[in-house]
């Protein structure tokens, strides 16, 4: 996808060349985002779009505040979840009805992976990778314990050892595509291949990808998927997450949140659950409102946007940083991939002052995160990012380095959040 | 509590005069309510107080446009679930450390629920009534489902029947404080007293209940709890539910959603699961972080209140509206217990016309809604629920009922959400 090759870049008059010529560049100008601040940490929170905060006004003024109770028709809050989820399909790879918003990343997951091992009822085992988001791990480790009877989540250690794994008592593969200290992303398709060779459902983490890079859902024959609203997606703080089951298991699919929402007929108050067809199966409860109608305008910023010219510049963001970084910061340590064909939209280096570091670049306005242990990690959003901000940061960050600013005591207190 | 009886009130001008003398009457200014409006469904959807709006703005311009991903420790998101918490213990009788915000109350009651099975792991049967809200049963319903090995979800068709089975065999009971159709209130102290003495956990559903009248779960020796965030507590449309856990419980309570909200260190991203210590462990996954602040900007109505005197007013306000819909509408008959000591904060009233003649209320400007299959169901909130309002309600129900005006084709056609 790479089609072009990134040009060595040296001056700040060349980054910004490449800034004029880029053809979202216009995309900017749709999100808050004050002058002098380095973002880069929109796989962290998104920015926000100034539609964003437009539709949520409308709805405290116009929903809530005036129409009250009568917005669950009138506003069609009721539609919201299957509304958004559609415009995440098309990012992803995935039919328009089967994706629905709601609730967070952790709980989907638990919900995709216990309709998995429902569906494969002989099997007992969950594989992932040590290395995975620590949430997804806990996830599935209390699912695990909750089913009881020998249900176990296996861990792998490395990339090298997943082939392996996939055995015949292994019930459901779950990985996220891509790593989120490293950004390594995983071959979708030829993962869940392998896996369905083997009689192995694959649940697919796209908390990384939606929004980042294009996602084929359908293509790679993936099984479920979730992923978060608040990166990639712009959605805001704590935006609710999506859910995708593949179409051919939403008949047979069930999932033990059957809060009234997953109901064939929510409104009808019947004692017994009957699941509702389709994806809306995944509902559960109360959808909140004012987070949602924000991720659902934050959405409708894709509809111009071609994904292969967010992957091209992604890569390209990605790319200089990491050459301006290797020629001006000794002491850093890449651990991200070097080839932008397997890397998501981010670039990580190492070091053992990690910490301290991100705070004195916070400092000087280049605002990445700290991932424990050693992890400086940045995030490249296409959507706002300019190839002056990957510059920029590039170059405070080997100022701070040359001349060991970031070795002051308040740089070194932790926060509650890191 | 009803320390004074409430005067026979034949005229406007008396419930004028009710409202003069409302010590609560101040209280009104705080919520956002158009002239005309008589808002009797504050037990769906509260109404927006002028305070949520406002910290929703600072949310959207300060916290998440301006200081992006720093709000989580400037703003201080990471501690809005604990802060909201406490804010709702004080209102249902719970210490500040023992109430954490978080998912809907669907999701927290399957938290709850699994943390009692596995506290009672001899015993399979979860009790509850087949007249609960739909939701709850649902989700304990998926949850047997989920555990399966005999885990059995028992329902009882009255009242009655509940205590004869309360037998050594149930492991939990699992009941709403106020009946969401009738507003009937059941005796917590002494249901959980009975449910002990043979060693039944009681988890107990708030939902009509926070807000709307004094709760005392320490007193009551109530096990657990949950609750919404949108109808009394004024949160916002799906604001975010609430989850208690007696102290007693807490260190050795898990739960299966153990998101990285849920661990003792969410930020060392360790790959194994240590539960946070107290309350925390109920968390999962990220809050939505502009419905939350809604919430915890509503909750803040409480400090000046007097508890005993919304409860006073709440009762004045449903007797008033009984009197004058008895008097003056005939062919409805009471569902809500006549007496407020055994009655939540609403009124209810079964015609076989329910539906319609709810349609032309609202058409006049009186809010109510419809529960399936015969409900007329009003909330009288007296944060904001005048006497006028309830008089004025009465009359315009006479209205619609002696002229047959509900009976037009338009309030016969179902919405989405009814």
């Amino acid at each position: 996808m790479n089609r072009h090759e990134t040009p060595t870049i040296t001056t700040r008059a060349q980054a910004a060349a490449l800034d004029q010529a880029d053809p979202l560049a216009d995309m900017r100008d749709r999100f808050v985002l004050r002058d002098g601040l380095v973002y880069l940490d929109g796989n962290s929170l998104g920015a926000m779009p100034h539609a964003a905060r437009e539709r949520v006004h409308t709805c405290l003024d116009v929903e809530w505040g005036r129409d009250l109770i009568a917005s669950w028709n009138t506003a069609d809050w009721i539609g919201l979840p299957r509304k958004a989820g559609a415009k995440i399909a098309g990012l992803i790879g995935a039919g328009a009805d089967d994706v629905v918003v709601t609730d967070s990343t952790s709980i989907n997951l638990f919900k995709v992976l216990a309709a998995a091992l429902a569906l494969n009822p002989e099997r007992r085992t969950i594989v992932s990778e040590r290395a995975n988001f620590p949430t997804d791990l806990y996830v599935a480790e209390g699912l695990a314990a909750l089913k009881g009877q020998d249900h176990v989540l296996h861990l792998v250690e490395h990339d090298d050892d997943l082939m392996p794994a996939l055995t015949e008592d292994v019930a459901v593969l779950m990985l996220t595509h891509v790593d989120y200290r490293t950004g390594r992303m995983l071959d979708m398709a030829a993962i869940t291949q392998a896996a369905h060779a083997t009689g192995i459902l694959v649940v697919w983490d796209l908390a990384h990808s939606a929004g980042a890079l294009p996602v084929d859902l359908e293509g790679a024959g993936a099984d479920f998927a979730v992923g978060c609203g608040y990166k990639y997606l712009n959605g805001g703080p704590g935006a609710p997450a999506f859910v995708y089951c593949a179409p051919r298991h939403q008949g047979e699919a069930t999932q033990p949140l059957s809060g009234w929402f997953a109901h064939a007929a929510p409104f009808a108050f019947e004692p017994g659950f009957r699941p509702a067809p389709g994806i809306d199966r995944f509902l559960t409860g109360t959808s909140p409102v004012l987070s949602l109608v924000a991720l659902d305008a934050a959405l409708d910023l894709w509809g111009d946007v071609d994904m292969s010219a967010v992957r091209e510049k992604s890569i390209a963001l990605c790319d200089l940083f990491i050459a301006r970084v290797q020629a001006t910061c000794p002491g850093l340590t890449l651990a991200s991939p070097r080839d932008g064909a397997v890397r998501g939209s981010q670039v990580s280096f190492r070091h053992e002052a990690a910490y301290p570091i991100m705070q004195a670049l916070i400092a000087r306005g280049v605002v990445g995160d700290f991932r424990a242990p050693d992890i400086l990690r940045f995030g490249f959003t296409p959507l706002y990012t300019r190839f002056t901000d990957a510059f920029d940061a590039a170059a405070i960050l080997a100022d701070i380095l040359a001349s060991d600013a970031w070795n002051r005591p308040e740089y070194h207190q932790r926060s509650a959040v890191t």
